[in-house]
């Protein structure tokens, strides 16, 4: 160990191998309910570096915890508690390697901030279009590893959807340039989307070329109360076939989750909430590449006809930039305000869309049933049929007790409805740590001997985020 | 062998087993270059009966062409000489299995006929955008195998981007089901996409789930008279910025490729082909959410700017579904027009949007300097940087020996170019047996042994369309 150490202070210098003080900021989770012990944190400056990092590690048998923003909800960036693992962190990697306006790509290393990847691309009348909580502090590295979501998938895609090219350094070292930036490229086996969402486990990326589009003239946002689920279901479907690309954003928020939005953030107004009766609301957003007067007409004309057809009770179009971030301000305050609240138990499940209404009806009563008083703080990116249907303790009682006893039992209560509604556990969060043992328990058999077989043969040392995604 | 036949026939009925007669639809490729001999024609009725023929193959060990509507252009779906290998043809697996319109995706087995999908979708009032010269004949099972681009990308992306599930039969004659219809699912390695674009050489696609989108309200179709390349990019960044997602479609053609079909089909009037100073014509199409009266204002206001920028210098806009119809026409009759004229070379490769033009004029420069008189037959997707750069013999001389004597030569000196831009040999028609050594030249060694580990892994008999993609 202390030779790897020295191996490593030598390639990519003593000051980047860190072994001494705190690193917690590294060896802990985002939600702070783990916390392993590091080897070393080492924090190579380019891909070179980190290829050497991996050679050395490999010759010494070591294995390897690659780690962007550390913002990952599933305890795939952290090490485990042995003190054996390097945890390899990219964001020194940071540089905007160039923008490409004609050919609407940007390259970026992948310790690169999303913020300032956005940044990077609007200082160039662009937009890098993928949006998520963490963006101020995660990477785009962790985004492509973990294949992240957001709030703009609907109308752009997921983080696999906006990459065109990606550079990885192997399990044995070795640095793979498949930084291309083309739309059509048939060249052999699809190694780009392997590595997206392999959570670190098949290799390192360590740079990506992605997509940029052209930045909308105009980006409107409503806020409209539904009466039930079905009826937010068929305003998506207006929705759609009104705005066609143009929507590019329809969030659901449940009553009760903004209560609590209400209740511990009282300073936001949530719009709709006094009026007793409105069980959900649906936050929408109208990007147009006209004018914003044209995207303002069209949105009350889908928002007026939504009304007559009674889909919509009540809605209001924000009438400037800063009512609009307001709007998603509250839209984003449902984790911090729920979190205020107490301990609560989080999913992150998608079913297809024409399930959602009877997948919360069957899983809400399931869970009645089984808690008596629980309390459901339902909300998510409807348009992508993925929910963040979290489970918040009872109002009596100790919220501290109800996780420790119900955590196992409630997961295991959702996962069993999504699996019977043809849905997925993890809809954006990836499978970490945190969900091998429910991937073993959900995903088919013959696509888990796929994936050990694959993961057997790009990693045959199994050097690489081991016990992640697959069991060790 | 016979033994095998015989289990064959047991598992798929005698008259699926197709051993005499003239097998020529099935052992010949599409571009009639070669012409293999099969063991058998094998046409399963059903996923399990792929199944079981997959196990009986294997436990003979006797390697499986699979094959959907043959018009693959890559030789990828037509047996080798030996008359040893199965074909295995998904042809009878043509059911459209399911539309749901709320959850925007189709199922439909591998079998299903491009043209009768789009067809069902378009029943349901949603559109399916895949679309290519052979819709008529492909089936999407090889769309997907072969990951099939077309003349939507730009908006739709390639067959990959519009499948979200997957139905697979392993090499081990083990059936994956993946046919989920989701838009966010983290679950694991991304076996949909490695399946997608691997041409039958790690597991036959049997069904598949499809992304389908709300059909727009209007269509239009415009053709642009452009001086230089440098003036079409600059029209396409200006389509993009007006139009959005509105823009569905940018097709290039040059000058030589358009007098080829005014040549041959003289009925087709092409556009400003009579005026001897346009070198390059582009069609253009919007779609629109909106109506007809909108799209057609957006179209004509774009084009009057691009005609002030003088980016275009005349242009025409369809006025109804029959003009358009004949402006598509016009651009799908160039490989039937340079066929009439002649034996030619073809290309299928892109490079980054913004180098095509410094592409395209090192390259006509190249083959003129190495074969005076040679003609280009340059057109394609331009907003993909997809070209189909093609060679045609010149005027004088004979167009047979041209070929024999100078194929490869022409092949090395623009596959060379492509690379030095930082292209693709193979934009959207695979690898097939045809491109086996060019995939060995200019893919990446790391990449080339990661794709080699990927199949070994998973079909480690090497029986699946053995010798395509990966050399044998």
């Amino acid at each position: 160990m202390a030779d790897l150490l020295d191996t490593l202070r030598h390639l990519v210098g003593p000051a980047q191998v860190l072994t001494d003080g705190d690193l917690c900021a590294w060896e802990q989770d985002w939600r702070r309910r783990v916390r392993g012990k590091a080897l070393a944190v080492v924090r190579p400056g380019s891909t070179q570096e980190v290829a050497a990092v991996v050679r050395a590690c490999a010759a010494a048998g070591t294995s390897i915890v690659p780690q962007g923003g550390n913002t990952g909800l599933v305890q795939g960036s952290t090490p485990d508690g042995s003190g054996t693992q390097i945890v390899l962190s990219l964001r020194r990697m940071h540089a905007v390697r160039g923008i490409d306006g004609d050919n609407l790509t940007l390259s970026a290393e992948a310790g690169c901030i999303l913020q300032n990847l956005q940044d990077a691309a609007q200082g160039a009348g662009l937009l890098f279009p993928l949006s998520l909580a963490a963006e101020g502090s995660c990477t785009i590295g962790g985004n492509l590893g973990t294949n992240a979501g957001g709030t703009q998938v609907l109308r752009y895609g997921n983080a696999r959807d906006l990459c065109l090219g990606l550079e990885v350094v192997t399990p044995q070292g070795q640095v793979w340039d498949g930084l291309r930036g083309l739309r059509k490229d048939n060249t052999g086996y699809d190694l780009r989307d392997l590595f997206i969402g392999s959570e670190g486990t098949l290799g390192i990326i360590t740079a990506a070329t992605l997509r940029l589009y052209p930045e909308p003239v105009a980006r409107l946002t409503a806020w409209a109360a539904v009466p039930t689920l079905e009826h937010a279901q068929a305003l998506l479907g207006l929705a759609h076939r009104r705005l066609g690309a143009g929507l590019t954003g329809f969030e659901l928020m449940g009553r009760f989750a903004l209560s609590l939005v209400g209740k511990h953030m009282p300073q936001l107004r949530v719009p709709f909430l006094e009026d007793g009766g409105v069980p959900w609301c649906v936050l929408l957003e109208n990007s147009d590449n006209e004018s914003e007067a044209h995207a303002r007409g069209r949105f009350e004309a889908l928002l007026e006809d939504a009304c007559t057809a009674a889909c919509v009770s009540d809605a209001v179009v924000a009438e400037n930039l800063a009512q609009a971030r307001q709007l998603w301000h509250i839209r984003e305050s449902i984790p911090l305000a729920q979190a205020e609240e107490g301990p609560n138990i989080k999913h992150d499940i998608s079913v297809p869309i024409a399930r959602v209404p009877a997948f919360v009806a069957h899983t809400d009563a399931l869970l009645q049933r089984a808690i008596p008083g629980v309390r459901l703080v339902n909300f998510g990116h409807l348009g992508d049929g993925n929910l963040h249907y979290n489970v918040q303790a009872p109002a009596e009682g100790d919220p501290g007790t109800f996780l420790r006893e119900q955590e196992a039992r409630v997961n295991h209560l959702v996962y069993e409805a999504v699996a019977g509604f043809g849905g997925s556990f993890s809809a954006e969060h990836g499978v970490g740590a945190l969900k091998v043992d429910t991937l073993e328990r959900y995903q088919s058999p013959v696509a888990l001997s796929m994936m050990r077989a694959i993961k057997q043969a790009l990693d045959p040392q199994g050097i690489m985020n081991p016990g992640r995604v697959l069991k060790g």
